[in-house]
Protein backbone atom coordinates (compact mmCIF):
# COMPACT_ATOMS: atom_id res chain seq x y z
CA UNK A 1 0.00 0.00 0.00
CA UNK A 2 1.35 3.35 -0.76
CA UNK A 3 1.73 5.13 2.71
CA UNK A 4 -0.42 6.92 4.45
CA UNK A 5 1.41 10.25 5.10
CA UNK A 6 1.52 10.51 1.42
CA UNK A 7 -0.67 13.13 -0.45
CA UNK A 8 -2.02 12.07 -3.23
CA UNK A 9 -2.92 13.69 -6.39
CA UNK A 10 -5.84 12.22 -8.17
CA UNK A 11 -7.29 13.41 -11.24
CA UNK A 12 -10.05 12.55 -13.72
CA UNK A 13 -9.97 13.41 -17.72
CA UNK A 14 -13.30 14.89 -18.65
CA UNK A 15 -14.49 15.67 -22.14
CA UNK A 16 -16.95 16.00 -24.40
CA UNK A 17 -19.27 13.28 -24.74
CA UNK A 18 -19.00 11.63 -21.36
CA UNK A 19 -21.34 9.46 -19.93
CA UNK A 20 -21.17 11.07 -16.72
CA UNK A 21 -22.18 8.92 -14.41
CA UNK A 22 -18.35 6.92 -15.54
CA UNK A 23 -17.04 10.01 -13.82
CA UNK A 24 -19.49 11.38 -11.29
CA UNK A 25 -20.32 7.72 -9.63
CA UNK A 26 -16.48 7.82 -8.81
CA UNK A 27 -16.21 11.35 -8.08
CA UNK A 28 -18.46 10.30 -4.77
CA UNK A 29 -15.69 8.17 -3.81
CA UNK A 30 -12.52 9.91 -5.06
CA UNK A 31 -13.14 13.08 -3.69
CA UNK A 32 -13.31 11.47 0.07
CA UNK A 33 -10.16 9.72 0.09
CA UNK A 34 -8.34 10.85 3.02
CA UNK A 35 -5.48 13.18 2.31
CA UNK A 36 -5.39 13.58 -1.37
CA UNK A 37 -6.72 16.50 -3.99
CA UNK A 38 -8.66 15.47 -6.29
CA UNK A 39 -9.21 17.31 -9.57
CA UNK A 40 -10.99 16.91 -13.03
CA UNK A 41 -8.97 18.04 -15.98
CA UNK A 42 -10.42 18.65 -19.65
CA UNK A 43 -8.33 18.51 -22.68
CA UNK A 44 -8.75 22.47 -22.02
CA UNK A 45 -10.70 24.11 -19.04
CA UNK A 46 -13.89 25.00 -20.68
CA UNK A 47 -16.99 23.46 -19.62
CA UNK A 48 -17.81 20.19 -21.74
CA UNK A 49 -21.47 18.47 -21.97
CA UNK A 50 -21.89 14.69 -21.39
CA UNK A 51 -23.75 12.37 -23.87
CA UNK A 52 -27.05 13.64 -22.47
CA UNK A 53 -25.96 17.62 -22.04
CA UNK A 54 -24.89 17.86 -18.88
CA UNK A 55 -22.27 20.65 -18.56
CA UNK A 56 -19.87 20.08 -16.08
CA UNK A 57 -16.33 22.37 -15.95
CA UNK A 58 -13.13 21.11 -15.17
CA UNK A 59 -10.89 22.33 -12.89
CA UNK A 60 -8.16 22.62 -14.88
CA UNK A 61 -6.79 21.82 -18.07
CA UNK A 62 -4.58 18.95 -18.59
CA UNK A 63 -1.29 20.46 -20.12
CA UNK A 64 -1.56 22.11 -16.35
CA UNK A 65 -2.34 19.15 -13.74
CA UNK A 66 0.65 17.81 -11.91
CA UNK A 67 1.81 14.21 -11.85
CA UNK A 68 -0.58 11.82 -10.62
CA UNK A 69 -0.25 9.11 -8.36
CA UNK A 70 -3.89 8.20 -9.47
CA UNK A 71 -5.50 8.61 -13.29
CA UNK A 72 -8.93 8.13 -13.65
CA UNK A 73 -10.28 7.47 -17.55
CA UNK A 74 -14.21 7.52 -17.74
CA UNK A 75 -15.79 6.56 -21.05
CA UNK A 76 -18.97 7.61 -23.23
CA UNK A 77 -19.49 8.08 -26.93
CA UNK A 78 -16.97 11.33 -26.81
CA UNK A 79 -14.41 8.29 -26.26
CA UNK A 80 -14.52 7.57 -30.01
CA UNK A 81 -12.84 11.64 -30.50
CA UNK A 82 -10.37 11.15 -28.28
CA UNK A 83 -8.91 7.85 -29.74
CA UNK A 84 -7.30 9.71 -32.34
CA UNK A 85 -6.13 12.67 -30.14
CA UNK A 86 -2.80 12.58 -30.21
CA UNK A 87 -2.64 15.57 -27.05
CA UNK A 88 -4.85 13.81 -25.06
CA UNK A 89 -2.95 10.49 -26.06
CA UNK A 90 -0.06 11.57 -25.13
CA UNK A 91 -0.80 12.66 -21.93
CA UNK A 92 -2.88 9.70 -20.84
CA UNK A 93 0.66 8.10 -21.73
CA UNK A 94 2.82 10.32 -19.97
CA UNK A 95 0.71 10.24 -16.87
CA UNK A 96 0.15 6.92 -16.63
CA UNK A 97 3.74 6.10 -17.08
CA UNK A 98 4.35 7.94 -13.54
CA UNK A 99 1.44 6.92 -11.56
CA UNK A 100 0.72 4.74 -8.93
CA UNK A 101 -2.26 3.44 -10.81
CA UNK A 102 -4.37 3.94 -13.04
CA UNK A 103 -8.27 3.67 -12.75
CA UNK A 104 -10.32 2.68 -16.31
CA UNK A 105 -14.34 2.93 -16.42
CA UNK A 106 -16.17 1.72 -18.72
CA UNK A 107 -15.13 2.77 -22.78
CA UNK A 108 -12.32 4.79 -21.16
CA UNK A 109 -10.52 1.38 -21.75
CA UNK A 110 -10.49 1.46 -25.32
CA UNK A 111 -9.45 5.18 -24.85
CA UNK A 112 -6.14 3.41 -22.74
CA UNK A 113 -6.37 1.23 -25.26
CA UNK A 114 -6.10 3.40 -28.05
CA UNK A 115 -2.55 5.26 -26.36
CA UNK A 116 -1.04 1.34 -26.65
CA UNK A 117 -1.58 0.62 -22.98
CA UNK A 118 -3.49 -2.70 -22.59
CA UNK A 119 -0.62 -4.85 -24.76
CA UNK A 120 -1.17 -7.78 -22.67
CA UNK A 121 -3.02 -6.39 -19.91
CA UNK A 122 -6.46 -8.58 -18.34
CA UNK A 123 -9.20 -5.88 -18.83
CA UNK A 124 -12.51 -5.01 -19.53
CA UNK A 125 -15.14 -2.61 -20.50
CA UNK A 126 -18.88 -1.95 -21.17
CA UNK A 127 -20.37 -5.39 -22.58
CA UNK A 128 -20.92 -3.46 -26.28
CA UNK A 129 -17.61 -2.92 -26.15
CA UNK A 130 -16.43 -5.61 -24.77
CA UNK A 131 -15.61 -7.71 -28.00
CA UNK A 132 -12.85 -4.97 -29.25
CA UNK A 133 -10.38 -4.81 -26.69
CA UNK A 134 -8.21 -7.67 -28.42
CA UNK A 135 -7.92 -5.21 -30.80
CA UNK A 136 -5.52 -3.35 -28.41
CA UNK A 137 -3.86 -6.47 -27.27
CA UNK A 138 -5.76 -6.83 -24.31
CA UNK A 139 -7.07 -9.72 -22.44
CA UNK A 140 -11.07 -9.71 -21.93
CA UNK A 141 -12.22 -10.54 -18.61
CA UNK A 142 -16.15 -10.48 -18.33
CA UNK A 143 -15.93 -9.05 -14.58
CA UNK A 144 -17.17 -6.21 -12.93
CA UNK A 145 -14.02 -4.97 -11.36
CA UNK A 146 -10.54 -6.38 -12.99
CA UNK A 147 -7.26 -5.38 -11.39
CA UNK A 148 -4.31 -5.95 -13.58
CA UNK A 149 -1.14 -4.65 -11.32
CA UNK A 150 -1.52 -1.19 -10.96
CA UNK A 151 -4.72 -0.66 -13.01
CA UNK A 152 -8.07 -1.26 -12.11
CA UNK A 153 -11.05 -2.06 -14.81
CA UNK A 154 -14.13 -1.10 -14.14
CA UNK A 155 -16.99 -2.63 -16.44
CA UNK A 156 -19.57 -0.07 -17.81
CA UNK A 157 -20.72 2.82 -16.43
CA UNK A 158 -22.20 2.00 -12.96
CA UNK A 159 -19.32 -0.26 -12.25
CA UNK A 160 -17.18 2.75 -11.55
CA UNK A 161 -18.80 2.94 -8.05
CA UNK A 162 -17.47 -0.54 -7.58
CA UNK A 163 -14.27 0.25 -8.69
CA UNK A 164 -13.38 3.43 -7.24
CA UNK A 165 -14.36 1.41 -4.03
CA UNK A 166 -12.31 -0.43 -4.48
CA UNK A 167 -9.43 1.78 -5.41
CA UNK A 168 -10.03 3.73 -2.15
CA UNK A 169 -9.42 0.74 -0.09
CA UNK A 170 -6.05 -0.49 -1.77
CA UNK A 171 -5.30 2.94 -1.55
CA UNK A 172 -6.29 3.86 2.23
CA UNK A 173 -7.46 0.74 3.43
CA UNK A 174 -10.94 -1.11 3.89
CA UNK A 175 -12.01 1.26 7.02
CA UNK A 176 -11.78 3.87 4.51
CA UNK A 177 -13.51 2.70 2.03
CA UNK A 178 -16.09 1.14 4.03
CA UNK A 179 -16.28 5.56 5.67
CA UNK A 180 -17.04 6.28 2.04
CA UNK A 181 -19.60 3.58 1.49
CA UNK A 182 -21.64 4.73 4.22
CA UNK A 183 -21.45 8.28 3.35
CA UNK A 184 -22.82 7.01 -0.15
CA UNK A 185 -25.83 4.82 1.79
CA UNK A 186 -24.22 2.26 -1.00
CA UNK A 187 -26.51 -0.54 -0.21
CA UNK A 188 -27.90 -1.12 -3.42
CA UNK A 189 -31.69 -2.45 -4.06
CA UNK A 190 -31.74 -2.77 -7.80
CA UNK A 191 -35.88 -2.77 -8.59
CA UNK A 192 -34.99 -5.49 -11.57
CA UNK A 193 -32.53 -7.56 -12.10
CA UNK A 194 -31.48 -6.41 -15.51
CA UNK A 195 -28.30 -5.03 -15.50
CA UNK A 196 -25.80 -7.14 -17.72
CA UNK A 197 -26.56 -8.93 -21.02
CA UNK A 198 -26.84 -12.25 -18.99
CA UNK A 199 -29.61 -10.98 -16.82
CA UNK A 200 -31.46 -8.80 -19.36
CA UNK A 201 -34.93 -10.15 -20.81
CA UNK A 202 -33.89 -11.02 -24.35
CA UNK A 203 -36.31 -8.48 -25.86
CA UNK A 204 -34.79 -5.67 -24.20
CA UNK A 205 -31.09 -6.73 -24.97
CA UNK A 206 -32.20 -7.10 -28.57
CA UNK A 207 -33.55 -3.83 -27.96
CA UNK A 208 -30.65 -1.96 -26.61
CA UNK A 209 -27.99 -3.29 -29.07
CA UNK A 210 -30.71 -1.74 -32.10
CA UNK A 211 -30.47 1.37 -30.45
CA UNK A 212 -26.39 1.27 -30.09
CA UNK A 213 -26.09 -0.50 -33.46
CA UNK A 214 -24.66 2.92 -34.94
CA UNK A 215 -21.92 3.33 -32.13
CA UNK A 216 -20.88 -0.09 -31.78
CA UNK A 217 -20.16 0.00 -35.66
CA UNK A 218 -18.52 3.19 -35.52
CA UNK A 219 -16.34 1.78 -32.29
CA UNK A 220 -15.29 -1.10 -34.38
CA UNK A 221 -13.95 0.52 -37.12
CA UNK A 222 -12.23 2.84 -34.93
CA UNK A 223 -10.83 0.22 -33.03
CA UNK A 224 -9.31 -1.32 -36.15
CA UNK A 225 -7.56 1.48 -37.41
CA UNK A 226 -6.04 1.56 -34.12
CA UNK A 227 -5.09 -2.02 -34.38
CA UNK A 228 -3.04 -1.25 -37.59
CA UNK A 229 -1.37 1.73 -36.11
CA UNK A 230 -0.34 -0.71 -32.73
CA UNK A 231 0.49 -3.45 -35.15
CA UNK A 232 -1.86 -5.77 -33.53
CA UNK A 233 -2.84 -8.49 -35.40
CA UNK A 234 -6.37 -9.85 -35.35
CA UNK A 235 -6.94 -12.70 -36.95
CA UNK B 1 -49.80 5.37 -15.60
CA UNK B 2 -49.50 8.17 -17.25
CA UNK B 3 -50.26 8.21 -20.88
CA UNK B 4 -47.26 6.81 -23.37
CA UNK B 5 -47.58 8.95 -25.72
CA UNK B 6 -47.41 12.37 -23.52
CA UNK B 7 -44.54 14.30 -23.56
CA UNK B 8 -43.13 14.26 -19.92
CA UNK B 9 -41.05 17.52 -18.69
CA UNK B 10 -38.60 16.22 -16.15
CA UNK B 11 -36.67 18.87 -14.11
CA UNK B 12 -34.00 18.25 -11.15
CA UNK B 13 -33.24 21.05 -8.96
CA UNK B 14 -29.63 22.35 -8.60
CA UNK B 15 -27.96 24.01 -6.22
CA UNK B 16 -24.85 25.26 -4.29
CA UNK B 17 -23.68 22.24 -2.28
CA UNK B 18 -25.67 19.89 -3.55
CA UNK B 19 -24.09 16.03 -2.91
CA UNK B 20 -23.51 15.56 -6.68
CA UNK B 21 -24.71 11.78 -6.77
CA UNK B 22 -28.39 12.74 -5.29
CA UNK B 23 -28.38 14.47 -8.96
CA UNK B 24 -26.19 12.72 -11.48
CA UNK B 25 -27.19 9.33 -10.27
CA UNK B 26 -30.82 9.91 -11.30
CA UNK B 27 -29.75 11.76 -14.26
CA UNK B 28 -28.42 8.64 -15.88
CA UNK B 29 -31.99 7.69 -15.62
CA UNK B 30 -33.82 10.59 -16.00
CA UNK B 31 -31.80 11.56 -19.42
CA UNK B 32 -33.34 8.27 -21.02
CA UNK B 33 -36.77 7.85 -20.17
CA UNK B 34 -38.58 7.27 -23.38
CA UNK B 35 -40.82 10.35 -24.81
CA UNK B 36 -39.60 13.69 -22.30
CA UNK B 37 -37.07 16.64 -21.94
CA UNK B 38 -35.07 16.53 -18.65
CA UNK B 39 -33.71 19.56 -17.60
CA UNK B 40 -31.53 21.12 -14.64
CA UNK B 41 -33.33 24.31 -13.26
CA UNK B 42 -30.95 26.19 -10.71
CA UNK B 43 -32.06 29.27 -8.71
CA UNK B 44 -30.10 31.49 -11.59
CA UNK B 45 -28.59 29.95 -14.73
CA UNK B 46 -24.96 30.60 -13.23
CA UNK B 47 -22.83 27.59 -12.64
CA UNK B 48 -22.92 25.68 -8.86
CA UNK B 49 -20.22 23.78 -6.96
CA UNK B 50 -21.33 20.65 -5.52
CA UNK B 51 -20.03 20.12 -1.76
CA UNK B 52 -16.73 18.42 -3.08
CA UNK B 53 -16.26 20.65 -5.68
CA UNK B 54 -17.60 19.72 -8.76
CA UNK B 55 -18.59 22.79 -11.25
CA UNK B 56 -22.02 22.24 -12.61
CA UNK B 57 -24.27 24.56 -14.92
CA UNK B 58 -27.77 24.59 -15.00
CA UNK B 59 -29.78 24.56 -18.41
CA UNK B 60 -32.31 27.65 -16.85
CA UNK B 61 -33.50 29.40 -14.27
CA UNK B 62 -36.16 28.04 -12.00
CA UNK B 63 -38.25 31.08 -13.28
CA UNK B 64 -37.67 29.51 -16.50
CA UNK B 65 -39.29 26.29 -16.10
CA UNK B 66 -42.36 25.09 -17.45
CA UNK B 67 -44.62 23.28 -15.07
CA UNK B 68 -43.19 20.02 -14.70
CA UNK B 69 -44.36 16.31 -14.86
CA UNK B 70 -41.49 15.30 -12.87
CA UNK B 71 -39.91 17.38 -10.21
CA UNK B 72 -36.27 15.88 -8.40
CA UNK B 73 -35.24 17.67 -5.79
CA UNK B 74 -31.70 16.09 -4.77
CA UNK B 75 -30.09 17.03 -1.14
CA UNK B 76 -26.69 17.47 0.46
CA UNK B 77 -25.24 20.02 3.00
CA UNK B 78 -26.48 23.41 0.44
CA UNK B 79 -29.93 22.46 1.23
CA UNK B 80 -29.28 23.74 4.29
CA UNK B 81 -29.78 27.47 2.77
CA UNK B 82 -32.43 26.41 0.64
CA UNK B 83 -35.16 25.09 3.80
CA UNK B 84 -35.63 29.20 4.33
CA UNK B 85 -34.95 30.21 1.03
CA UNK B 86 -38.55 31.49 0.19
CA UNK B 87 -37.91 31.84 -3.58
CA UNK B 88 -36.74 28.16 -3.95
CA UNK B 89 -39.21 27.05 -1.74
CA UNK B 90 -42.27 28.80 -3.19
CA UNK B 91 -41.00 27.43 -6.78
CA UNK B 92 -41.49 24.19 -5.19
CA UNK B 93 -44.90 24.48 -4.02
CA UNK B 94 -46.06 25.49 -7.32
CA UNK B 95 -44.23 22.33 -9.30
CA UNK B 96 -45.13 20.33 -6.62
CA UNK B 97 -49.09 20.87 -6.77
CA UNK B 98 -49.04 20.54 -10.92
CA UNK B 99 -46.58 17.95 -11.14
CA UNK B 100 -47.21 14.24 -11.74
CA UNK B 101 -44.62 13.54 -9.31
CA UNK B 102 -42.23 14.18 -7.11
CA UNK B 103 -39.18 12.67 -6.51
CA UNK B 104 -37.06 13.30 -2.97
CA UNK B 105 -33.68 12.32 -2.83
CA UNK B 106 -31.45 12.13 0.44
CA UNK B 107 -31.38 15.93 2.74
CA UNK B 108 -33.64 16.73 -0.74
CA UNK B 109 -36.60 15.38 1.62
CA UNK B 110 -36.05 18.77 4.28
CA UNK B 111 -36.28 21.06 1.74
CA UNK B 112 -39.45 19.50 0.48
CA UNK B 113 -40.04 19.10 4.42
CA UNK B 114 -39.37 23.36 4.77
CA UNK B 115 -41.69 23.73 1.96
CA UNK B 116 -44.47 22.50 4.06
CA UNK B 117 -45.29 19.29 1.42
CA UNK B 118 -44.51 16.48 3.97
CA UNK B 119 -47.45 16.66 6.90
CA UNK B 120 -48.63 13.51 7.12
CA UNK B 121 -46.64 11.55 4.18
CA UNK B 122 -44.86 8.45 4.72
CA UNK B 123 -40.78 9.53 3.76
CA UNK B 124 -37.11 8.57 3.85
CA UNK B 125 -34.23 10.60 4.09
CA UNK B 126 -30.57 10.32 4.91
CA UNK B 127 -29.76 8.23 7.35
CA UNK B 128 -28.02 10.89 9.38
CA UNK B 129 -30.90 13.13 8.71
CA UNK B 130 -33.69 10.73 9.78
CA UNK B 131 -34.77 11.56 13.09
CA UNK B 132 -35.36 14.94 11.74
CA UNK B 133 -38.89 14.10 9.73
CA UNK B 134 -41.01 14.58 12.43
CA UNK B 135 -40.44 17.83 12.32
CA UNK B 136 -42.04 18.62 9.02
CA UNK B 137 -45.04 16.06 10.02
CA UNK B 138 -43.51 12.89 7.79
CA UNK B 139 -43.91 9.47 9.13
CA UNK B 140 -40.19 8.47 8.69
CA UNK B 141 -40.15 4.87 7.26
CA UNK B 142 -36.64 3.13 6.97
CA UNK B 143 -36.74 1.93 3.59
CA UNK B 144 -34.38 2.51 0.57
CA UNK B 145 -37.25 3.86 -1.40
CA UNK B 146 -40.44 4.96 -0.17
CA UNK B 147 -43.57 5.46 -2.24
CA UNK B 148 -46.27 7.72 -1.05
CA UNK B 149 -48.79 8.70 -3.87
CA UNK B 150 -47.34 10.28 -5.89
CA UNK B 151 -44.38 10.88 -4.68
CA UNK B 152 -40.84 8.73 -4.34
CA UNK B 153 -38.14 9.65 -1.39
CA UNK B 154 -35.06 7.35 -1.91
CA UNK B 155 -32.75 7.26 1.18
CA UNK B 156 -28.89 8.38 1.01
CA UNK B 157 -27.01 9.49 -2.14
CA UNK B 158 -26.92 6.31 -3.85
CA UNK B 159 -30.74 5.04 -3.43
CA UNK B 160 -31.21 7.68 -5.62
CA UNK B 161 -30.47 5.25 -8.62
CA UNK B 162 -32.95 3.02 -7.34
CA UNK B 163 -35.39 5.27 -7.17
CA UNK B 164 -35.32 6.48 -10.54
CA UNK B 165 -35.29 3.02 -11.66
CA UNK B 166 -38.63 2.63 -9.90
CA UNK B 167 -39.75 6.17 -11.14
CA UNK B 168 -39.04 4.84 -15.01
CA UNK B 169 -40.74 1.72 -14.20
CA UNK B 170 -44.09 3.65 -13.06
CA UNK B 171 -44.00 6.29 -15.72
CA UNK B 172 -42.75 4.10 -18.75
CA UNK B 173 -43.30 0.44 -17.89
CA UNK B 174 -40.84 -2.45 -16.35
CA UNK B 175 -39.08 -2.71 -20.15
CA UNK B 176 -37.68 1.05 -20.36
CA UNK B 177 -36.58 0.66 -16.85
CA UNK B 178 -34.96 -2.57 -17.52
CA UNK B 179 -33.22 -1.42 -20.76
CA UNK B 180 -31.98 2.12 -18.84
CA UNK B 181 -30.68 -0.19 -16.43
CA UNK B 182 -28.64 -2.68 -18.95
CA UNK B 183 -27.64 0.39 -20.52
CA UNK B 184 -26.22 1.37 -17.22
CA UNK B 185 -24.80 -1.96 -16.40
CA UNK B 186 -26.73 -1.41 -12.86
CA UNK B 187 -25.60 -4.61 -11.21
CA UNK B 188 -23.92 -3.46 -8.21
CA UNK B 189 -21.03 -6.02 -6.56
CA UNK B 190 -19.78 -3.67 -3.93
CA UNK B 191 -16.65 -4.63 -2.10
CA UNK B 192 -17.88 -4.32 1.60
CA UNK B 193 -21.61 -4.59 3.39
CA UNK B 194 -21.27 -1.12 4.93
CA UNK B 195 -23.59 0.90 3.11
CA UNK B 196 -26.32 1.42 6.18
CA UNK B 197 -25.82 2.03 9.89
CA UNK B 198 -27.15 -1.47 10.44
CA UNK B 199 -24.71 -2.82 8.53
CA UNK B 200 -21.34 -0.67 8.88
CA UNK B 201 -18.59 -2.03 11.47
CA UNK B 202 -19.46 -0.03 14.73
CA UNK B 203 -15.95 1.91 15.18
CA UNK B 204 -16.67 3.17 10.95
CA UNK B 205 -20.09 4.80 11.77
CA UNK B 206 -19.13 6.17 15.54
CA UNK B 207 -16.48 7.82 13.09
CA UNK B 208 -18.64 9.43 10.58
CA UNK B 209 -20.76 10.60 12.74
CA UNK B 210 -18.11 12.25 14.94
CA UNK B 211 -17.07 13.79 11.17
CA UNK B 212 -20.66 14.97 10.66
CA UNK B 213 -21.62 15.93 14.01
CA UNK B 214 -22.02 19.57 13.31
CA UNK B 215 -23.72 19.81 10.40
CA UNK B 216 -26.35 17.53 11.90
CA UNK B 217 -26.61 20.13 14.63
CA UNK B 218 -26.98 22.32 12.58
CA UNK B 219 -29.80 20.31 10.40
CA UNK B 220 -31.21 19.70 13.82
CA UNK B 221 -31.53 23.75 14.46
CA UNK B 222 -33.15 24.64 11.24
CA UNK B 223 -35.44 22.14 11.56
CA UNK B 224 -36.68 22.93 14.81
CA UNK B 225 -37.09 26.42 13.47
CA UNK B 226 -39.32 25.36 10.19
CA UNK B 227 -41.42 23.36 12.70
CA UNK B 228 -42.26 26.11 14.42
CA UNK B 229 -43.16 27.88 11.31
CA UNK B 230 -45.29 24.75 10.62
CA UNK B 231 -46.68 25.15 13.22
CA UNK B 232 -45.57 21.69 14.13
CA UNK B 233 -45.66 20.40 17.41
CA UNK B 234 -42.43 17.86 18.41
CA UNK B 235 -42.93 16.42 22.00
Amino acid sequence: MIPQDKHLQIGSLLFEGIDQIDLTGPFEVLARIPNSTYRLYGQTGDMVRDLKGLRITPDAAIADAPQLDILHIPGGRGQEALMENEEVLGWIRQQAAGAHGIFSVCTGALVCGAAGLLKGRRATTHWASFHLLPYFGAIPVNERVVVDGNWIFAAGVTAGIDGALRLAAELRGDDAAKAIQLHMVYAPEPPFDSGTPETAPADVLAQTKASIAAITLQREATARRIAAKLNIDIA
